[in-house]
C-alpha cells in the first residue's frame, strides 16, 4: 500500500482523487437500448436480454410458483439471520418517521407539511457471482414503512434464466410479488417507460455496474427521480493506536473486494499503527478468494499518516467518505468534527460490514464524494413532503396586503389581483354587515 | 379556453400533456459554455457576461458599498413586506427541524441519524424584467436556519451592470454578502468549478430560464446536486359549485401571467362554474399588463368537466400539479385523497400567490408531474442525514453470527473475516478471563 507521511494541504486534492468515471463513452449504447425499449416495449427487453445475458426470457415476470419454490432452495440459517437482519433494519427506519407539521404562522393563516409515499418504486439488484440479497432488504423495507403502493424489483437471470433464490425470497418477504427478470441497461429503460409486461415506477433505487449507473442517470431525463448518483464503494479509516491493526486491516479488505475500483484509506496518528495494518494487509490478503479483486483495490489505496486530530478530521471532510470507521480515544472529537460522511462506524468492535447487513442502518450511501450534499438511502428516499395552507378571511385581511406590495413590486399585476379582488369582495360584505347593524 | 366534458381515461394522458421541454438542442451550448469556464475561470465569465448580458463586468463581485447602499433604494413599505414575509418563512422552515433520532435495534448495537449542514451552497436569481426577491426569501432563509457555512448569490446584471436593489437588500437581510453579478450558463458553471471570484459550491438552488435549467442538469454531471428539475409553472384549480368564479379566474391568470408555456387547469364537478370562470377569465385578462404573456398561457390550458369527486382527485392524481387550488364543499375528501402536488391552497381564501410570498410555505416546488416523486425545497434541502453506529462487544457476540452467515452466503468472504476476527478475540479475552477465575 501507498505510505505518505505528514502530506502538505496543496496535494490533499491530488491525494484524495477517486477513480475517474466517465460515462461519455457508454452514453451511446444507453441511448440506443432506451430508444428501443421505448418503441419496441417487451420485444427489446426480450432481445437485450438474449444478447447481454445470454439467456432467452419469454415471460420475464416471476410466476407465482417460482416464487414460491425459493424458500425451501435457501437454508434455515441464512433464512434466520435475514429475518434478524430484517428486524433491525425495520427498527431503525421506523424510528425515522415523523409526524406532520403544522402551524399557524400568522393569525389565520394555517400552514403544514404532510409527507406521502411516492406510489411506484422500482428496485434494481444487480445478478452476477453476488446474490445481493442484503440490498433487496435495506431498499424494500423502508419502501414497505413509507407505504409505496407499487414496488417492483429488477435483477438480471443467470445463464439457466433464473434468479438465485436468496434473493427472490428476501424480495416475497418484504412483501414484493412483482419480480421481473430483466438487468442492466434494459430493465432500467423498461422501468423508465415501462412495458406491457414490466409497469412505469417513478423511482428507481437500487446498486448496478457502470452501465446501470448511466442508465439510472439516463432515466433522469425522462422525468424519472434515481436514489442517489453512484460510484465505487469506499472506505475511509481515521484510527490513533488504540486500534487495533489486525481489525482496521480486515475492514479496509473487507472494502477492497467488492471491486478492483474501490477505494480504501487508512488516516492516522500512529505511525506504528500505520506500519503495523501495512503488513497485516499482506498477510489477510493473501488467504482471501477474492485476493485478485481486493489486490487490485489495495494497490490503489493509501495509509496516511497525520500530526494530530484536528488535520485527521479536515482530510475526512475534504474526502467525504462513503464509510468511515473511528477508533480513536478521541472518538467524541471526530463526531463532533465530521461533518461529510455516508455513515460511521465507532470503536474496535464495529465493523464497517455491520452495516452492510444488520446493524439497521441503510447501506446504500453516498459514494464519490457525495457524502457533502446526499443523504444515504433513509425512510425519506421514499417519501415527498407536501405543502398546504389555508387561510381565513381575517388572516387574508392581515395578510394580503404585504402579498399585493411584494407582487406589483415583482411586476406580477395577476398575482396581486388574486388578493385584491378577494380583498374587496370581504371589506364590501363587511361594510353591508355594518350597514345593516 | 378550451373546455373539455367528462373526458374518458383513455384521452387523460393526452389531456394532461405538458408543453415539451427539450434540453437536447441548447446542450452543445451549455458544454461550451462549461468548458471555457473550467479552463479560463473568471475570464470566461467576464466573456460571457458580455456576450450574454452586453455589458463588461471587471470584477463581478459585489463590493461592501454596493450592498450597504441597496436598503436606501428599497421603499419602507416593500422592506416592511419583506420582512413580514421573511417571519412567516422562518416560521415554517423553522418548525422543520428534527432532533437525532437514535435507538439500539439489537442489544448492544446504537444506531443514530443526524442531519448535518451541507457546508457551501449556492443559490441563483433570474435578472431580467421582474426582480425576484421573493425567490431569495424562499431560497436563502432555510439556509440559513439549516446552518450552511457558505451561502453565495448569483444574479446576471442588467445593462448598466448593476443588480436590482431589492435583490440585494434582501440577501443581506438574509446574512449573505458573497453575491455575484453573474448569470446565465456561465454562472452556474462558475458555481461547479469555482472560479478566482466564485467559489465553487457543493448544491445549487433556484429557478432560471430553459438556459439555466439545462445548466444545472448538466452541473450534476461534475458532482454538484441541484434543487430539483425544473419546468414551466402550473397551476390546477379544482372546485365546485361553492367557489367564487372570479377568484378562480384571478388565480388561473396569476399563475398564466408566469410565462407563454406557462399551464394552468380547471377541473370542476359544476357545469356552471365552468363557464362562469370561462367568460371572468377573458375580463379580467383584458386589463393585465402582462396580457400577451398571460394570454398565451390561457390559449394552452383548459377547462375540464368531470362528472363527481373522486374521478377530480384521480385526475390531479395523474397530473401531479406544482401548485393545487382546492375550493370545495368535500375540500375533506380531496385533503385525503390527493397524492401528487407540489403545494396545497385551500379554501375561497386562499390564493395561490400567498404562498407565492408570505403564507410561509416554500414557492419552489416540484413541476412538470415532479410532485410524483419530489418534494419542494423545505429544510432538508439544505441538510444531509448521516448515520452512525457503535457496537459493544457483547452486542457483536450477539449480531456477528447474523453477519457472518450473510456475508458467506453473498461469497464476501472478507466481509465475514472482519467480524470472525474480532469474534476471535473476544472470545479468546472470555476464555483467558475464565482461566483466571
Amino acid at each position: 500500500m501507498n505510505k505518505i507521511f505528514a502530506p502538505s494541504k496543496e496535494i490533499w486534492s491530488d491525494l484524495l482523487q477517486r477513480p475517474i468515471q466517465d460515462f461519455e463513452a457508454i452514453e451511446e449504447t444507453v441511448r440506443g437500448v432506451f430508444l428501443q425499449v421505448r418503441r419496441d416495449g417487451d420485444a427489446a427487453l426480450q432481445r437485450f436480454t438474449r444478447e447481454f445475458d445470454k439467456v432467452d426470457i419469454q415471460d420475464c415476470r416471476l410466476s407465482e410458483s417460482e416464487i414460491a419454490e425459493a424458500p425451501a432452495l435457501v437454508s434455515p440459517s441464512l433464512k434466520k439471520a435475514i429475518q434478524q437482519a430484517k428486524d433491525n433494519i425495520e427498527k431503525f427506519h421506523k424510528a425515522q418517521q415523523t409526524e406532520r407539521i403544522a402551524l399557524e404562522t400568522s393569525p389565520g393563516v394555517y400552514c403544514w407539511q404532510e409527507k406521502k409515499p411516492i406510489e411506484k418504486i422500482g428496485l434494481y439488484i444487480p445478478g452476477g457471482s453476488a446474490p445481493l440479497f442484503s440490498s433487496v432488504l435495506m431498499l424494500a423495507v423502508p419502501a414497505a414503512i413509507a407505504g409505496c403502493e407499487e414496488v417492483i424489483l429488477c435483477s438480471p437471470p443467470d445463464a439457466s434464466g433464473r434468479l438465485h433464490p436468496a434473493i427472490v425470497y428476501t424480495a416475497s418477504l418484504c412483501g414484493i410479488n412483482q419480480i421481473y427478470k430483466a438487468g442492466g441497461i434494459q430493465a432500467i429503460a423498461a422501468m423508465t417507460f415501462g412495458t406491457k409486461t414490466v409497469p412505469k415506477v417513478y423511482k428507481i433505487f437500487g446498486p448496478g455496474n457502470q452501465f446501470v449507473t448511466a442508465a439510472k442517470q439516463w432515466a433522469t431525463r425522462y422525468g424519472l427521480a434515481i436514489d442517489m448518483p453512484a460510484g465505487p464503494s469506499e472506505l475511509l479509516v481515521v484510527a490513533d493506536e488504540t486500534a487495533d491493526p489486525v481489525f482496521v486491516a480486515s475492514d479496509l479488505l473487507s472494502q477492497a473486494e467488492h471491486g478492483a475500483d474501490s477505494q480504501v484509506l487508512l488516516v492516522t496518528t500512529s505511525e506504528a499503527l500505520l506500519e503495523r495494518v501495512s503488513l497485516e494487509v499482506e498477510v489477510q490478503l493473501d488467504k482471501l478468494p477474492r485476493k485478485d479483486i481486493a489486490g487490485k483495490a489495495i494497490a490503489n489505496s493509501r495509509l496516511i499518516w497525520v500530526k494530530d486530530q484536528q488535520t485527521a478530521a479536515d482530510l475526512v471532510n475534504a474526502y467525504g467518505p462513503e464509510h468511515l470507521i473511528v477508533c480513536s480515544q478521541r472518538e467524541e472529537f471526530y463526531l463532533e468534527n465530521i461533518r461529510n460522511a455516508g455513515s460511521v462506524f465507532i470503536g474496535n468492535y464495529t465493523p464497517e460490514s455491520a452495516g452492510d447487513y444488520a446493524s439497521g442502518t441503510n447501506h446504500t450511501l453516498p459514494t464519490n464524494g457525495y457524502a457533502r450534499q446526499f443523504s444515504g438511502v433513509n425512510l425519506d428516499s421514499y417519501l415527498k413532503s407536501i405543502t398546504y395552507q389555508k387561510i381565513s378571511e381575517s388572516g387574508l385581511m392581515n395578510l394580503g396586503p404585504v402579498i399585493e406590495i411584494m407582487a406589483e413590486a415583482e411586476g406580477l399585476q395577476a398575482h396581486k389581483n388574486a388578493v385584491s379582488l378577494r380583498l374587496e369582495k370581504i371589506r364590501a360584505t363587511l361594510k353591508q354587515e355594518l350597514g345593516k347593524s
